[in-house]
């Protein structure tokens, strides 16, 4: 079993759990991926149908049974559609997630909704610039309001163009018009992405392809950026600030309520409910010596960036974190929440609760989140957590001593603030070749694949060759919990990254957020390029998503191409069955939009791959290879 | 091949198609749907899940292998998340089919779609009072483009309702709000669908089936009645006319143009330009005596139900309307073209013209329609038909001799009209037990099931039993092929529904349009229910999809037991695999929205099943079984 569990993951905490795990008889993520083994062949190269009754349907991968579907679809027409429906369910996540925050805004701005308010006046007054809405004589909550109006619009208008696509350099919207992909309302786009792959509607791969990197710009420059944006209005932008990471955050004499999911809006308000003086006095009289909130995922992400509030763990820890026996409660919202939780939390004293409108679970205590009365349900909530602590059973409290400090809290903004307003610095450095280039390097875990392995390797492999590192998401978790997010980490970057860490005192790998902060480094993409007077896909710059497993993850990934980007992915999308679809993703997208896909498992070839691509940019911008 | 011919259709048009394609050594629908055999199990019973890139996961139905997947989700979750993103697509076709009809009719109102103008200004007055536009000292165009904003609207609306919802009796709307699946606007809601399935969102099958229900009626009472009501102001709503029915509508001296598809905006211009005398002059140049225009599918029943344009078959029929050799051009536009036809009309000189900018095909002529040169493009193609007539081999020219008459063109406000403007004549013959009932009988083929089997079967055993028929798109052209849209059918019926018939010189089946026109039967049963003061769950009806196979068919079908109306599926979805879900719809929608699905596909059995659901109602209602 201990060999079993280096196999499966890199960090010690879980390692630590896993054994546990194995000790209690307690089944994970792990488990069930074993006992689905093998998968599907034909799911994992795409080539399984069933957008209809008259399936399913199967193309022979060997050309020894069928080479097409009842209604004629081949391979490429199955492959493709299968890819344009993972694009539209990762860009409607990340959109309706966007449509949610703008909502809670707008009941802010119309005074409906208690407990939240104008955090980022600043950002407030320049979004509504950005908007053409006029500021003068008027309250924050009257700009608030037509802007909440105005991004609301967003979502449901019928012709392009979103107006923060207009943040990207000229000449990447030159090409989107150009490839005609250059998206109209955000819901139009996932909408027609399900019409399209419809039976019997859009049978062109290319053409389904160019309409998923549409509707992935309608994600990545739209709802993912209105998601970012609306807030930092609501809650503040990010600035540098310290924390720690990884199980051991977890206290042994505090109520632990683990804030999960994907969106800030109900664990802001956890956050001030377990810092209300009632909750803590009842806290203490329940035998605690105080409440502690850690978060998994992008929900503890949004909470980590903006209040330090520690990560107990990536995708892959959710179960784990149940497992240490000394959570109180584990409050969701939506995304990467394992149903399996529910099971889990009723083999501990754990209370799973559920609280998204649009997001059950089987086994969950249902407490449904309002934005009208925020603060009122958050403080139910911690009280659940506080009154379930004397449930703790301590023979049974296992929490793993690892945790490490972390600096995050890099947005756009904080990283031009602390180059002084302007990204020339950081040119100037990349001119010199002290930075070679940035990598963006994001996404989840997967069973598939050893946990943190990829995210880590890749990431170290990258500084060491003076790539600077922005990250978000789950790889950010595995950073923060391998150290790389502090500023001693700079020693283990290239000389000349090293030196530029040190004398800013950054880390050399940069938490720039969430999954839908991603939009934050398409921000500093254009605000580098723009400077630079090139397109972003000059920039000496290239991403990868090492251990993706969601449709998000493809979404982004398709945005971070038709951005410019080259984008490297860790585990294999399912398209190998299509030789087209995959020879567009790897090269025939470089002629439409400048950037295409790799696949490359193994991170240290990865980063290779990266690094090359970096290095080509930098020739091809005459600042040598 | 002979009897195996015979297995697979009833249709002696298609069978003898069916003996040429073999003596051809042309593959079709039906050789590609054995080459499938044995198709997959896990997909067949929908516990197939590719909503994330841990998977492909598996439930084993047997219960001997995995009872969840990597993330937890049982079979119960896996199914209902598949349906949920069936009836999402399905909603998205009909509706994305919505928008461009009123975009164009928007742009007709701009006066930038020449060609098109206002035919029903009857029904544009009665849609501006619906939605409070003011007609007065006001020209149409002014307006119409006040209500195709209004229209437009709904798709991109965030919060409800949805104005065509408010023409559901005022209880069931109560039904509705009650269950909280009001929806809100069209797009938001096939969104959210994708949203709620993306991996660790939505995790409660009752939870995601009602969130079904929601955009289904967004669906039905949303974007398949918008496509609807534009669509009459645009090209006129359908009265009575008389035409003809299957392959033997094709001409064996003149050019042969098919409209296959969804959508009347091209089809209509195609049927103009066909009778410019300037194309007529042309054909006969090439040695053709005419143009001939018939159509497939509801391309097919939109420019039938308007002008009586032949209809040369249903769904399974469009790759043997290919091989009779008599095809000059198959013009497609969106939804249920088999991508097939593009190798297929490679082997003849068929031209394969596909024209939406949003379904591309292999092997199509791409001739893009625009709405502001609708009719030069319409001409363009009509043309290119003309001009194919010379390359037609008349060797291989087969038109099967089969054609029946039809009666079509029965709108709500046709039917209503025909009994002098009120449901009242309709309702005393149901009262008085000579018509017992209405069956709504609908949905695609699929080769899953003998061609037509079902279609006919179940509608002759309805009539016999004094259940007057109203049908739709694919049934309702094999009804045409029967016989069964003429008067004269009305001796097939019972006694009762025979002598109604006659009195009314009807047929006993009302061919009410194309599928997306569902929503007339939607209207006339709120009619008949408001009429009476009761819900539509109420009234003696029942529905049935005895061949469907198209996702749209999944969103028809949930909108109408969202509706109130018991619907009886020949072909099985792809449920079984969870016992929740498969008794959720089979039983437990009846306490929510008082109506549920069956499963029968022997179409005797279904129509004994809606016959004694129709008892059922009539007992409700005190009229006697």
């Amino acid at each position: 079993m201990a060999k079993n569990v280096q196999d499966k993951s890199i960090d010690p905490a879980t390692r630590a759990m896993l054994l546990e795990a194995d000790r209690a008889g307690i089944e994970t993520a792990w488990d069930r991926f074993e006992k689905q083994q093998p998968q599907c062949g034909f799911g994992m190269l795409g080539v399984c149908c069933r957008n209809c009754n008259m399936g399913p349907c199967r193309i022979d991968p060997f050309g020894e049974g069928p080479d097409r579907g009842v209604c004629g679809a081949t391979a490429d027409i199955i492959v493709a559609r299968n890819l344009l429906r993972m694009i539209a369910a990762g860009a409607a996540a990340h959109s309706d997630h966007a449509r949610d925050a703008v909502m809670t805004f707008k009941e802010m701005a119309e005074g409906k909704a208690r407990g939240y308010q104008i955090k980022d006046g600043a950002k407030l007054a320049a979004l509504a610039a950005e908007y053409g809405i006029s500021t003068e004589d008027r309250s924050p909550e009257e700009v608030a309001l037509d802007l909440a109006n105005l991004l609301l619009s967003e979502f449901g208008k019928q012709t392009g163009p979103i107006q923060f696509t207009r943040r990207a350099p000229a000449k990447r919207q030159k090409v989107w018009e150009a490839a005609g992909i250059e998206p109209r309302g955000i819901d139009r786009e996932i909408v027609e992405c399900m019409h399209r792959t419809h039976m019997g509607v859009d049978n062109d791969p290319v053409h389904l392809l160019l309409h998923g990197l549409r509707t992935s710009i309608a994600d990545g420059w739209g709802g993912s950026m209105i998601a970012t944006e609306v807030q930092d209005v609501l809650f503040g932008t990010p600035t540098p600030t310290t924390s720690e990471s990884n199980l051991g955050v977890l206290k042994a004499d505090e109520v632990n309520i683990i804030v999960h999911g994907h969106e800030p809006i109900l664990s802001e308000m956890i956050v001030a409910a377990a810092e209300d003086p009632e909750m803590i006095a009842l806290a203490e009289k329940m035998g605690a010596k105080g409440i502690s909130v850690s978060g998994i995922c992008c929900t503890g992400n949004e909470v980590l960036m903006r209040h330090g509030v520690p990560t107990a763990g990536n995708f892959l820890q959710q179960e784990l974190a149940v497992i240490t026996g000394a959570v109180e409660a584990m409050v969701v919202d939506v995304q990467c929440v394992m149903p399996a939780l529910g099971n889990l939390a009723g083999c501990y004293h754990t209370k799973f609760i559920s609280t998204s409108p649009k997001a059950e679970f089987p086994g969950a205590l249902r407490m449904e989140f309002r934005e009208d009365e925020a603060l009122e349900i958050a403080k139910d909530i911690v009280r659940a957590a506080v009154e379930n602590y004397p449930n703790r059973d301590r023979a049974r409290v296992n929490i793993p001593k690892e945790k490490t400090g972390c600096m995050v809290g890099f947005s756009a903004e904080a990283i031009l603030g602390a180059l002084g307003g302007t990204p020339k610095p950081l040119i100037d450095a990349i001119v010199s070749g002290a930075v070679r280039g940035v990598g963006a390097v994001v996404g989840c875990n997967n069973p598939k694949v050893q946990h943190d392995f990829g995210h880590i390797n890749l990431v170290r492999e990258l500084i060491k060759n003076d790539v600077l590192v922005v990250t978000t998401g789950c790889n950010a978790i595995a950073c923060a919990k391998a150290g790389l997010l502090q500023p001693e980490a700079a020693k283990e970057a290239g000389p000349g990254l090293q030196a530029v860490c040190e004398a800013l005192a950054v880390p050399p790998v940069l938490h720039m957020g969430s999954c839908v902060d991603i939009s934050r480094i398409l921000v500093l993409a254009a605000a580098i390029a723009d400077h630079l007077g090139v397109d972003i896909s000059d920039l000496p710059a290239a991403g990868a998503a090492p251990e993706w497993m969601s449709e998000k993850a493809v979404s982004i990934g398709a945005y971070v191409i038709a951005s410019g980007v080259y984008t490297v992915l860790g585990t294999v999308p399912p398209v190998l069955g299509s030789p087209e679809v995959t020879d567009v993703l790897t090269k025939g997208t470089e002629g439409v939009v400048g950037a295409s896909f790799a696949v490359e498992p193994d991170p240290f070839k990865a980063a290779k791959l990266m690094i090359e691509k970096i290095a080509e940019k930098r020739e091809g911008l005459g600042l040598g290879a």
